[in-house]
């Protein structure tokens, strides 16, 4: 079974939106085993829509069109299926009265417009809105089909998940479960873990069940996806627990402690588990971030738990006046740890963090620009790390956020 | 003359990076005026490629690609453009020699696998790389083209511009002069500018070789883009400037001082000037937004000029210690002023920012999430603004920091 992509919408040629679709389906497609070979992009233009849609069939099993189902005369994704399957359209009247229905709900009436999501190519299966009101549709042609969901992110992946994989599933044959979980690691390279884990990679074979893959994140560290197809849910959940277990050992040997959470579980979040845990409620002093470290823990649904606030202490003075600093270089360890002790003690927060350094373009204190000194203060301890990051100022900031945040994280665990 | 676009490489169809090349490249075509139809996404598989590129030769006069010409057994893009061509590989001695050097200049010795990105089909046309190994091809088919451009971001915007868009441009015999400026606003909403230029829209025709065209950029306001054609560099200036007076003219009139900055200039860049020109430092106190209005701030390149940092009052206790707060609700106008009286206070700085509010999920004071006070202190003077903001946690903090930085645009411009 391979099936192709095509994003419909002249605004996606125009540039004026990223194609996020194309980009969250094939991720989708990809970790449920099914091929997507091609994507494509195609405006709103009757003639050009039915060519691209009629070059997917040609190379492919299964269409998935985004977009086009809106009620304004642009949106002719319909019309365009109905040609391609040689039928009628034909106006649906319970579709009329979900839609109508939708908007007495909002407290809105609904223009006459909005009758064209209605329209139903004969012979095409409906999938209801749940949270808009452009309906899907499953249109049979011969022995392919195409699937046309919404442009709207979160009513495609909403439709998706519920009517477009299944229904993709049943048409394979595919009967066995999968399932899949996402380790984020944080202080090796992508390189690096590809190494650790070559070995692993050899001893999977396609009886195993198992595959592993690396995920880009930018900055935020490399995600290392674990997926496993079982007979059923439970079945695949051992497998994926046993697998899991053998990736984080190969892992922790070669690198320590570099796993900080799973799936959506950010780094903030991991900070605010251990504080809760433990208890303890935290300050931040930021020079070279400016405040990026503060506005991710607040990031954190329920921070006033355990966040007190901040100080960015941009200015040298507001260094020496808020947190206590003596005059002097402002970029080293002494003046982490001073600031970390410094920002526990005006903010009363239990733990202290402190983060300063050179961001660029610019050398400071005599240090190159990604110089940069995190310091904590807890109990009666006090410490500091030294990081040299690469990059221009934003990265540098975004790299020391981060860093700042794992550094807090270990010494949270107990890693002074 | 229809150009498409075909970006190469499976991690584009895995899901693993966004293709930001194909939206960049219909952003530029289009406000070159040059018509693009189609994308394609494909994998590295050299079938596939050649199907993907007949099939854009087959609908489109010139193909742009993107992407496999590494050098690795990965890139085939060369392999299947030689297929089309039905020519042989030549290997290019010159380019070999360059990519010799490119190593050497780096101090680092050319693996033997990057000869291959010196094959060049019999015929074609080799665009230099600037940036990094990879050479551009310019590939004739029949009447038609295909221009083959590095996937690496940076690599193939300097070659686009460099070299295929020109011979893009000499193709289609025109030898005017295109030149755009984007014009950045905050405070009304697309379609509220559209209905204010709708009068304008109608009276360009295209005889006036002038063009506007709205930018989506997420929340920070809406873009609004002016392009003329001229007969020359001169003319096109000229008649860019006459319409952005019109276009500020009728924007200015229907909303007020709405334009914060053009092409770039993002809204803290503008405060930065502001502050420049009349010599002001800045501090802000943050309570929802965490840190974001001051790591925003940070982002300008010598902000330590004017910024003297900033305090995140998360808790309501640092509001009262540090800020000087009297203890009560600290959402609500008084509390912002006081706010901005205290971080100007404890900063020493002349101008006080300062943003309180709910940004959810639970109510706060009495106040409905999405409720923000924004309070100024400047001299003798102080005041406020309430917002009404819409969305979930992470869209009110990010509307409350472009929101609070454009109340303090107008405050530094005198509308107090």
């Amino acid at each position: 079974m391979r099936v192709e992509v095509v994003a419909v919408g002249t605004e996606l040629l125009l540039g004026q939106i990223a194609d996020t679709n194309s980009q969250w389906l094939g991720e989708q497609l990809a970790a449920n085993g099914i091929a997507c070979h091609f994507h494509q992009h195609v405006g709103d233009n009757h003639d050009r829509i039915v060519l691209a849609f009629r070059t997917a069939l040609a190379r492919s099993d299964a269409v998935i069109v985004c977009g086009g189902l809106g009620p304004t005369q642009d949106d002719i994704t319909r019309e365009a299926i109905a040609e391609i399957m040689n039928v009628p359209l034909e106006r649906n009247e319970e579709l009329v009265e979900a839609i109508r229905a939708m908007f007495n709900s909002r407290g809105r009436q609904m223009p006459q417009n909005n009758l064209l999501q209605a329209d139903v190519p004969r012979g095409a299966t409906i999938i209801p809105q749940r949270r808009g009101t452009a309906p899907g549709l499953i249109c049979p042609v011969g022995q392919k089909v195409i699937y046309a969901a919404p442009g709207v992110p979160y009513e495609l992946t909403e439709m998706f998940e519920r009517a477009i994989l299944p229904d993709l599933k049943a048409r394979t044959g595919e009967s066995s479960v999968i399932t899949s979980r996402v380790l984020r690691t944080w202080g090796a390279s992508e390189s690096g873990l590809a190494e650790a884990l070559a070995e692993r990679f050899t001893e999977l074979t396609d009886d195993s069940r198992v595959t592993i893959a690396f995920l880009a994140s930018g900055i935020e560290g490399i995600k290392v996806r674990v997926t496993a197809r079982g007979q059923d849910a439970v079945h695949a959940e051992e497998l994926l627990a046993a697998e899991e277990r053998v990736v984080r050992s190969i892992l922790t040997k070669a690198y320590g402690d570099i796993i900080f959470g799973v799936d959506d579980e950010t780094m903030e979040f991991a900070i605010a588990q251990r504080l809760i845990d433990q208890g303890l409620t935290l300050g931040v002093a930021e020079s070279l971030t400016g405040g990026l470290v503060a506005s991710r823990l607040v990031d954190v649904v329920g921070a006033s738990m355990w966040f007190r606030g901040g100080i960015v202490s941009y200015a040298s003075e507001v260094k020496f006046d808020l947190l206590g600093l003596e005059p002097g270089p402002v970029v080293s360890a002494d003046a982490a740890e001073e600031m970390a002790l410094g920002v526990r003690r005006a903010l009363k927060s239990d733990v202290g963090l402190a983060i300063t350094g050179v961001a660029g373009p610019d050398r400071q204190d005599g240090h190159e620009p990604g110089t940069v000194f995190v310091g904590w203060a807890l109990g009666n301890e006090t410490g500091s790390s030294q990081l040299r990051l690469p990059g221009d100022r934003p990265r540098v900031r975004a790299y020391s956020t981060i860093s700042a945040l794992d550094v807090l994280r270990r010494v949270l665990d107990g890693q002074r």
